[in-house]
């Protein structure tokens, strides 16, 4: 009974439902919106797809995503190169970006220690962030791991690797989040922020 | 600062944003999770957006969407041809085929009258199943819009203009859904079962 659903509908259903956070009943309502839209939202999907591959790379010093090695970020003379912060995606770099109060370089490690998915140190850019380290003249790396267990990890790690290369290593504070309200701040964060208090 | 993010991505980011259900910020987790994934998974996904606009055509007859024209079930001689449903979307077709009880043919009329959306009849493939029941030998009109407002508007409409041509029409039952529960059931329906109670 099923021949009621083309073979090129259920292929792109199929696609769809392979995405993160998209089920099967998402991924049927995103392909019948595109039979009845207009081609052009198709076909600009079909050709961001195409291209997002084709003319994407890591950059080969900070492994961020770029069109050109070395990347925009890393070729400028303007930031400070003695600065590296280490993050676990490219999304990271954005966020940092957008704050406009970091001019220093970046290393990405495409993700973080995490043994329960069989990710440990070898499969992050944690070997080649040593080997700038050693070969380069940081003077901080600022470690900016999200803050949780696997990157309290990752950060643990990167710490005990590096500490031998005699570079000064820091992390992001924890504390209150801005606009935050205390009563509705979990216990860790809350502690975390006593712990970190400053003088007035 | 954003020269942190190459063109290709923004624009992935885009044009899943254009999406139903889609905000910017899955539109970037989708997209940054395609740079990582596997080629094959963007290029399976890129391939069946292609394929979709340029292989599935509407079925001259019925407006369900399929390969060839007339679609598999229009051509099929032991369905009943007297006996047609009208829905509102292609998936609603998929929906009553599963049931396994349906052996008459459809009609879709992409959509259901909603002045709310500025769609009229004449937006609808209603025209063409009045076209269809005066040339054709149609017995009985099950209409099977959505039980809602505009599905209820839709069915109205379309039994007003069909009523003069002698065909019988029907509706499907409102009642209980089965497995539901009377306690959370709500009134309308509750009322409708009610209403169309039958003898044990």
């Amino acid at each position: 009974m099923t021949k009621a659903v083309p073979e090129p509908v259920t292929k792109l259903v199929d696609a769809f439902a392979r995405l993160p956070g998209i089920g099967p009943k998402t991924a049927s309502r995103l392909t019948y919106y595109l039979l009845r839209a207009p081609d052009e939202v198709t076909n600009k999907l079909a050709d961001a797809l195409t291209n997002l591959k084709s003319q994407i790379k890591f950059c080969s010093t900070c492994f961020n995503i770029t069109l050109d090695d070395p990347c925009p970020i890393c070729s400028d003379p303007r930031r400070d190169h003695h600065l590296i912060a280490v993050v676990e995606e490219p999304l990271d770099v954005l966020a940092l970006e957008k704050t406009g109060v970091f001019d220093g370089v970046y290393h990405v490690l495409h993700g973080a220690i995490s043994p329960v998915n069989g990710i440990g140190p070898d499969d992050l850019k944690i070997r080649d962030l040593v080997k700038r380290v050693e070969q380069g003249d940081a003077v901080e790396i600022v470690i900016a791991t999200n803050p949780g267990q696997e990157g309290d990890a990752t950060a643990f790690y990167i710490h005990k690797e590096l500490k031998p290369k005699g570079v000064k290593i820091t992390r992001l504070a924890r504390g209150l989040p801005v606009g935050g309200d205390i009563e509705y701040v979990d216990a860790v964060t809350l502690s975390r922020a006593l712990q970190g208090r400053s003088e007035l």
